[in-house]
């Protein structure tokens, strides 16, 4: 949802059901739980049982685990007191991230990580919890009713993140002169809104943006563009999977112009044209000639925005104007960098429903959230989206990575008085950077066999005690089922 | 401080004065606010001013950045309006991370998350905004007047997480037996705390936790102690640094149950003495009777609290118990594992004043958190510390490491139209994984330069019309001044 006026203009974003949030992997598991009333401290809480409706995979795991043989989790005793009870879920709208999600968040951050560092962009961070009034600035806008807001324990209005923008712009003017520009910063940083919930969206998300701060033109913005192709191209999505829809807000501007509109009418104008999705044209129509547009202003502003080619604009606004000039330069850069064939023109963008990426040019946002701070000539623009909006797409394309956990080692003491020598064993490998699943306590080896299995563990060590008495640890190859002796001091 | 009985005791902790934040990289760095208001949709704002007090290093950058040419930040002009204010500076006790304490910070973070994969443990994460139930459990305790907690916009008690193991318990409960025991399990996340602020203390900071869950006995302890040892050891920190005082709370048990005090009352004693820190003797020994302890029992918990080795502590509890035999396994062990003359026993663990790092086996916060779930037979235990005490630990020995940006390529146009060039250029590098900086502006070589040596460049690539019409651009690089000219498709 824009956050400032056409902030969606100068993002790519994707349409906000897929804008913020991150989708547990596994539908399959299923969970019911039933509640048993607990004491502890003469309160009572509610104990999560887990029945067995779980998918055949997490049943595997169930069993193969040997989760059952080494203590599984079931409730207490039933014992009598005052209720309080607690869930064993997040709150409504958040995520957990077990290890199976947490592997594919990893893969994903560390995607947008590399892209940023080809690009040559600088990573930085800002609290999570920033002070209410750099998010409430602006007057009637949704955001605002959307704020995790309260007051602290020292009575200051503070408010989780929404969005990652105003906090750039804080620092930025916070470091002046001290940092030269242009800057190239980076951020994946979580977002909170308080939202309707609907299917896959969340009131959290993690946002990828990217900044540019102190380059004019156009020149800034094709580069951007071709940061997020390539975090495409890296995870195999293809320029038939999503588009760009491209515009520049200063199309809008023109048309503005000739009908000799006022510049400070423009903000109010995007305002209303944003709203286009949400209630009837009409209504826009309406609120138009409100803000003082004549009726003639209106519908040729309409007309524009139904503008697919740049030909056609051309025809519209003349060749002489700016919006033509940058445009054409993007598209003309847009060959130089190789990605001609994700971006196409179109006036709508702002007021698409498809859900496609799209991004207008003119970093709109930026004159806004600098004027905050009382720099408007700081030229600037980026984009933002959530991590929702990659995972969405591999899903739908069924491209979601294989990540399951990989471990060099597990090592295992056949007998209770040799665990100091397989930490031993253990203490070597990990000098040699070998990831090293310890068996912490004596097991069956079909148990190992089976952790082992699970973990995706390369070989498996086994310390004996004739082999070590002889100064030699088994290893067993597991893929292939090969064994061999080896001295401590030569395993690697 | 203890969020559980003893919670601390089974942490590896330091001193609360080192437990909660992140310094500033450059205290050098001082700023002159002078605030102007200005306005914006008829709303004031403060804008920053910064004079020309930085330190000399920040001098040379934002005169060699050319942060002036390519416009310097400054306030707007003035305007009348109503009165709003907005810091530049994020709220009291948070820290932004501007590029040079966000390499620290991925530096450190590394560091944690590669030791944890040495050992085997995978990488999961919570809400940062939980349920305020989960923290509130428990009584009389300090973490509630600490809590950043309110009331959401669906009328539901929520609070910012101020540590992540009960989050972790909530977690593994929901799991139930689709996760096999035992679980190896780590996280790298902010907590949040409403303190009273101190030099150097912030309101949150960053926790490396890593659990065992399901394994009994010692062994766990002992591989967790070696995973922050070799932590230290990779980051250059020596056992001559820091120690680890060590100790069991089944000494506490022995002593009890030595003076028949009902187990029942453990909980509440452990409180108590935990207090031994802010409130004087007296009043624990007063605490302690009123609580049932009789005055022979709390001289006797007393004098063995204050035995520093384990030999003195046999002759006090006799060889028999649990406590000397768990001790005694843990030190063998860590001569195994090699870290013997990091850990020292000190049965007053939990109370000393020396802010060193110090452990107590026996996993005590676990007991109470899964006992929240109904789940009384886990046995579990684990270590958490926040990212401020590697830091100022490095910071005291000068062992900070030197984090400075470093970019393989920095490329720019001869001439405005040869931009495309140059972004094909760009292009061609980040596709073989070089990054680059593109010059997204025409600009004095002199400027390029500046830029160049200010991000460690170790190429720039000229693109020159004479040389692009031979297909060919211009390499120098930096270190030496070597030039050569290469085709487009030769560039690595």
């Amino acid at each position: 949802m824009p956050a400032t006026p056409f902030s969606s203009c100068s993002y790519l974003i994707l349409q906000p059901r897929f804008n913020s949030y991150f989708n547990p992997l596994f539908r399959s598991f299923t969970y019911q739980l039933s509640t048993s009333l607990l004491s502890f401290n003469g309160i009572k809480f509610t104990a999560a049982r887990i029945h067995s409706s779980l998918s055949p995979a997490a049943e595997t795991e169930s069993q193969s685990g040997g989760g059952g043989r080494s203590g599984a989790l079931s409730p207490g005793p039933i014992v009598a007191g005052e209720v309080q009870r607690i869930d064993v879920n997040p709150p409504k709208g958040t995520r957990d991230f077990p290890p199976e999600e947490m592997r594919l968040r990893n893969w994903l951050f560390n995607n947008f990580k590399e892209v940023s560092r080809l690009y040559g962009f600088e990573e930085v961070d800002f609290p999570v919890l920033e002070n209410e009034a750099l998010f409430t600035r602006k007057a009637g806008e949704e955001i605002k009713d959307q704020l995790y807001c309260f007051e602290d324990r020292g009575n200051r209005r503070v408010a989780l993140r929404p969005e990652l923008t105003p906090s750039l712009a804080r620092l930025v003017i916070q470091k002046g002169k001290s940092v030269p520009l242009p800057l190239k910063w980076f951020t994946v940083g979580q977002c909170w809104r308080y939202e309707r919930m609907t299917r896959g969206r969340r009131r959290e998300h993690y946002q990828w943006n990217m900044d540019i701060i102190g380059v004019p033109g156009v020149m800034a913005e094709a580069e951007l563009i071709s940061s997020i192709v390539s975090l495409f191209k890296r995870i195999g999505i293809k320029d038939s999977d999503v588009g760009f829809k491209v515009s520049s807000r200063k199309v809008l501007q023109e048309v503005l112009k000739c009908y000799s509109i006022p510049e400070s009418l423009f903000g109010k104008v995007c305002v209303i044209i944003d709203k286009i999705e949400k209630i009837p044209v009409d209504e826009v129509k309406k609120e138009l000639m409100a803000a003082g547009v004549s009726q003639e202003a209106v519908q040729e502003l309409l007309q524009v925005l139904s503008v697919k080619s740049l030909t056609e604009l051309e025809e519209k606004l003349g060749s002489s104007g700016e919006a033509i000039a940058d445009l054409k330069q993007l598209f003309s850069l847009a060959e130089k960098f190789g990605y001609s064939e994700w971006i196409q023109f179109d006036a709508s963008v702002g007021f698409d429903r498809e859900g496609k990426l799209r991004a207008i040019c003119g970093g709109g946002r930026y004159d806004h959230l600098f004027s905050t701070f009382g720099a408007d000539d700081i030229p600037a623009c980026g984009f933002g989206f959530g991590d929702a909006v990659v995972v969405e797409l591999l899903r739908e394309k069924g491209l979601l990575p294989d990540l399951s956990l990989q471990m060099d080692y597990i090592v295992c003491a056949l007998d209770e008085d040799l665990q100091g020598s397989a930490a031993m064993v253990a203490h070597v490998l990990r000098k040699k950077g070998q990831s090293v699943d310890l068996v912490l306590e004596s097991k069956p080896l079909k148990w190992v066999f089976k952790r082992a299995a699970r973990n995706n563990a390369q070989r498996l060590v086994l310390v004996g005690s004739s082999e070590w008495q002889r100064g030699v640890v088994g290893v067993k190859i597991l893929a292939t089922g090969e064994q061999y002796e080896v001295k401590l001091d030569e395993l690697i």
